[in-house]
């Protein structure tokens, strides 16, 4: 069971956060909004842009997190790894309405470096995010940030993630295929 | 080497497109506007509803594949496996302006059901789509399209995705984690 620590993290460059959030792990979002706070787990997202770093993402309406991130206009998106599969799942299936995830899972609360919502102290890595364009909330659920600070584990290298297939089930990578030799300069 | 055809493939209801999108492979977009076709290899993509199934993803203007699928609206989204990593790095590090990628890399375009646009048929699964919100193409090249078809082969039940990093690696998504059972039944 290896959880992560932040001693044990470097600071990620802004455009190189694709490296932890494209291959499209199972995130949780922290949030918090005077005073109140949240989890979620959320497999809806996307890199959208290097630089500026831009991630979209789906919070649908019905969330607990919907409003705290609204108002708050931020967020961390965490990327745990398998060893956090009991609380991915658990914080997936419960309501912040009911509890205090962060209390009830046992995960800590980190302070960010940017912005005001802390961040998941277990997780490998975590993006610091500021809502960029509000304007497809309203019609898709769709929030667009813009990524202000990262930081991520430096071991192992590529950590074991958990990709969500729905009913239950996530596929894990972990497994490594290098093609470097095979790309064009400009496409690295 | 496995690769899959349209005869090994069942007919995936719409709703359950993200059975095999959420998981965020790499995945190739067949793309086709007034007999020039182009495919690509794209790795910024979520699902954003189950019902309609929508899908969003983003191609930059610079790429070939941007006017023929703005101007069809439409594209086939392409699921390949492991089996396939040649033609996805090949296909990643090419221009549809010099070659026309299907016969370049010896795939074979499968009529589609709903579009005109072929997909794959080498790819593991397929999914039809139809551009439904173009308003944030202009300002971020993404894409909104809904899924008014989709197939995938049968076995493996699970297969091998690629999901990429950067830097011309990419991680393998294979092995699962069945949590089923500790899921609410409203959450699955």
């Amino acid at each position: 069971m290896h959880k992560y620590e932040r001693a044990n993290q470097a600071e990620v460059p802004l455009d190189r956060a694709r490296r932890y959030l494209e291959p499209g792990p199972v995130v949780l979002v922290s949030s918090e909004h005077e005073g109140e706070r949240n989890l979620m787990t959320m497999g809806w997202h996307m890199i959208l842009s290097f630089t500026p770093s831009l991630f979209g993402c789906l919070i649908s309406a019905g969330n607990h997190s919907f409003e705290l991130v609204r108002k708050s206009r931020e967020c961390v998106i965490n990327v745990p790894t398998t060893a956090l599969t009991d609380e991915v799942v658990g914080i997936g299936n419960s309501s912040g309405r009911e509890i205090d995830k962060f209390t009830h899972f046992n995960l800590t609360p980190e302070p960010s470096d940017k912005i005001t919502t802390p961040g998941v102290r277990e997780c490998y890595a975590n993006f610091e995010c500021r809502l960029l364009d509000d304007s497809m909330i309203e019609r898709h659920n769709f929030f667009l940030f813009e990524i202000v600070a990262g930081r991520a584990a430096t071991t192992p290298e590529y950590p074991e993630t958990l990709h969500y297939t729905g009913d239950g089930v996530f596929m894990v990578a972990g497994e490594i295929i290098d093609r470097h030799q095979q790309f064009l300069p400009q496409m690295l």
